[in-house]
């Protein structure tokens, strides 16, 4: 995007930097960035804050400041762009994510996560569809067809992954942070791929045909995205396998896996699949196989240098729906009924609670009567609050179904968006201030110490044990709720273990051999592959 | 730029990806870089070639077959633009370069780069203007005004930086190697500036006040540069110092070294000043300070992390200049004079060769006058022949002075371009596949070993002492050409002494106390920063 538009601005009167008013934005943009990682670190030990929501305050100050200095004229620094957002901020992001996830933990949640992450998303959008129907045909705001509500609907569907990641910890409560964030993930997916066949589908014509065609078109596009991330991170393992062997450089390393993993995005919208899922899988599959065929210091390098990606673009989404939020043109349309505006906030806000309710028990209790290892009501209930935050997916789908490049000319419109950051500012700052009390309320864990950094998903307190065979001892770790199995239970349990060994064996002969992988490419002693590197790998 | 801008495609069709054209775009810009770099990791055991002429040869290729596909119509993949060059391309590149530059030779060396930066590139100026005045008068190719000539000897004289830290390796040859790369960080410098005074002078008023007002505004813009990046980067170390002592976060530290860097650069453009020069050095104080302050995670991940983003960049570039000389919009103006457009280049070459000859010579001849380590006649040759190659800042200076958002209609305009392309290009392969052969020849080294990465600036190889007193070890080793020292040259190598004695009095008093750098902060044995790590920092 940015490389074939800023040709556009090519020729100007300065050599360096042609047009000024874009370098102060820049300037300013960056330089509240760092103002913001610093006084992130500051009020890290504060139990109720996060990153998230100081990125959000200093970003909203921010609006202030630029609207008293502007005379009232503009609070943003720079237009919302989904460009922006989808092509260079969400892929570290989401590719983070997958590189540190607890692949073990991840996969034997996989149907679980999917049910929640595709059913649930459907039944919250169908929920939020209604809801909206039946209210807002009574208050007059202004013209709203039946593809505006549906696309309300898979609005505020699409759950925050990014302020999910910084609320749960990977270590302290394992098993939730890898159902919601799973979740989250397919959960993204799911309201893109709604969001698109609204758009593109006939929807005066729904018929049974036309949804078994949606579900096949859903399907197709999960295995897919995912066939494509996989090959993505298995070619990069072979490259890097074949090429380097015995003559490694860290620089060409490093630069292949995160071009591999940029392509491999990029390569997903180039054929309209779920780049968001694609990515997540060259993520994990790089961090089992290519992650293992690199200089010690590649894998410090990447480790870091992909979770520093990743919480720079969080913190730069923070910051920008922060500012975008005051923007004056959107708030003229609605400044004269602020009653109305209040009220549909305040629906939709009620929707999202009900709607997600709607799964999240239900969806709970099916999961139960077939797991091993239960999900109990307290879970549910911290399952069913963390995933209530909106965030940057939300206000981009919004703004791609109600505005025209960013501005927005009709008043139901104008009322929709600005409703949109009222939902995404109150759930964010809200409920995101009460999720990790209430994590600490209904999950009491003895490994709750403050001292535990937010920005290191994999904690060195939670392994002992020789790291070579840690896979083996974590079977043991994650059985938080284990009651005695019943016949149905034990069946399926023994049946996912099944897999695994299978899948294990697999990997041993077969895959590792061709891709690398622990074990399978020399290990160097004395060198920086300690423990405190090793120990999330599994 | 992009943030602006990118909202100019936000609304279109689909959601993800909207424009899809500039997708396809990315993609093959990304697969190009893979190949890039798999490609340049083959042939680097050639001595002969470089990553740059891999790339320069991937980006020809793709810009014959692209043409050939589009059926004569079009050759680039995207527009050749200053701002992405400046903006984004650049900042890594020269960042990278003061972070890993060995400072204790770059100081040493000071006043000879300077001389070498500054006044040779005006020398250098002077004689390609002239002669191109000279010859082209002759030659009917078009309205070319007196500005249109000293600004072809301001793009002529701008030598590529990045080439030559691809063809010399700062461990074989360290003089030559800080002598080069140091000129042609300044001559960026004095280049963008001198092209950017004729642009806003009065050319047909011009006086010794006028010449007096130039030498004042470079020597103002040069000190006001170096003050901020030296400010910037002490301001880094000094935060991570305060907050993060004892309670050390990776990813924050990692994030703030990269964006306070990259503000120094944006500042610096926004006060109109050198902002290579600045980013110059704020990297050199981040690694004599900050780099010192972080944990050990963070000193790998940064210093391979800062090399990564910098070799990519490289690869971007030649990649592009490659791919845009073949575009077939400029080469129509010139196709019915191919002779001309020959003779242009064979000129503009000649003049290269000689505008360098021109201040090579006398200014060594002058330095070595007043410095205890002379620069014989074959470093002399060396550094005449390794800053003859031209790059993407001639492009990019060509393309602002010549062409109208990146399109020429005029017929002279259209011949400086192609022949500025043909000059990279040439200067590039035939001069960049010379000067190893060349070096070799001329400065042959007991340490020439194929294994040598040149990505990995500092090599093992060079020191075997204890680390932490490696700097008093390393004044043994610099004496290449150590004559009988002079009166004179006594009195000016003692004085030099003399200065760096008692900057590293008042370092070891008053800097290092407050912004922390090696034996400042706590050493934790075992860790990671061994010797490996430590060894290029002096």
């Amino acid at each position: 995007m940015a490389l074939t538009l800023a040709s556009v601005l090519s020729k100007s009167e300065e050599i360096v930097g042609s047009d000024h008013s874009s370098v102060v934005s820049i300037n300013l943009f960056v330089a509240l960035l760092c103002a913001c990682i610093i006084i992130g670190h500051l009020l890290e030990e504060n139990r109720w804050m996060n990153e998230s929501i100081t990125a959000l305050a200093i970003g909203l100050c921010t609006g202030v400041v630029i609207l008293l200095t502007t005379g009232g004229k503009s609070s943003r620094l720079l237009v919302f762009s989904e460009d922006l957002f989808f092509i260079y901020l969400l892929p570290p992001i989401i590719f983070n994510a997958g590189f540190q996830v607890k692949k073990k933990q991840f996969f034997r949640n996989f149907m679980t996560i999917i049910l929640f992450g595709a059913v649930g998303t459907l039944i919250s959008t169908v929920v939020i569809s209604i809801g909206a129907m039946h209210f807002f045909k009574k208050m007059n705001i202004g013209s709203l067809d039946i593809g505006d509500y549906l696309a309300i609907g898979a609005i505020f569907s699409a759950t925050d992954s990014v302020c999910t990641l910084q609320v749960l910890n990977q270590d302290e409560t394992p098993l939730l942070y890898s159902l919601v964030f799973g979740e989250g993930v397919v959960n993204d997916a799911t309201s893109v791929v709604f969001f698109n066949a609204i758009q593109s589908f006939d929807l005066s014509h729904i018929n049974s045909s036309a949804a078994m065609q949606f579900v096949g078109n859903f399907l197709n596009l999960f295995i897919s995205s995912t066939i494509l991330g996989v090959l993505a991170g298995l070619l990069s393992a072979y490259i890097i396998k074949k090429l380097y062997f015995g003559r490694h450089s860290t620089d060409r390393e490093v630069a292949l896996m995160i071009l591999m993993a940029y392509l491999s995005y990029m390569l997903a919208e180039l054929f309209y699949l779920s780049a968001i899922l694609t990515v997540f899988f060259c993520g994990i599959v790089m961090s089992h196989y290519t992650w293992h065929n690199v200089t010690e210091s590649s894998r410090v390098t990447t480790k870091h240098a992909f979770a520093t990606l990743s919480f720079v673009a969080e913190i730069f989404i923070f910051l920008y729906v922060g500012m975008d939020a005051l923007d004056i043109e959107k708030w003229k349309f609605v400044s004269h009924s602020p009653g109305m505006s209040v009220g549909v906030s305040a629906i939709l806000l009620g929707l999202v609670l009900v709607g997600r309710a709607a799964f999240v028990f239900p969806l709970s209790f099916l999961s139960n009567l077939t797991k091993n290892e239960k999900i109990d009501i307290k879970q549910q209930v911290t399952i069913w609050w963390a995933g209530l935050m909106r965030g940057a997916v939300s206000m981009a789908l919004a703004y791609n179904q109600f505005t025209n490049s960013g501005y927005t000319q009709l008043r139901g419109s104008a009322i929709m968006i600005t409703s949109t950051i009222t939902v995404v500012l109150f759930s964010t700052v809200v409920f995101g201030l009460m999720t990790k009390p209430l994590v600490r309320i209904l999950l009491p864990s003895p490994k709750h110490t403050s001292s535990m950094l937010s920005s290191e998903p994999s904690s060195p307190k939670s392994f002992t044990a020789p790291l070579l065979n840690g896979q083996d001892l974590e079977d043991n770790k994650c059985s938080y709720n284990v009651s005695r199995p019943t016949s149905l239970r034990m069946l399926l349990s023994t049946s996912s273990h099944t897999v695994h060994h299978y899948w294990r064996k697999f990997d041993d002969a077969f895959m590792r051999p061709v891709f690398g992988g622990r074990g399978f490419v020399p290990f160097i002693p004395g060198s920086p592959t300690d423990e405190s590197l090793l120990q999330w790998q599994h």
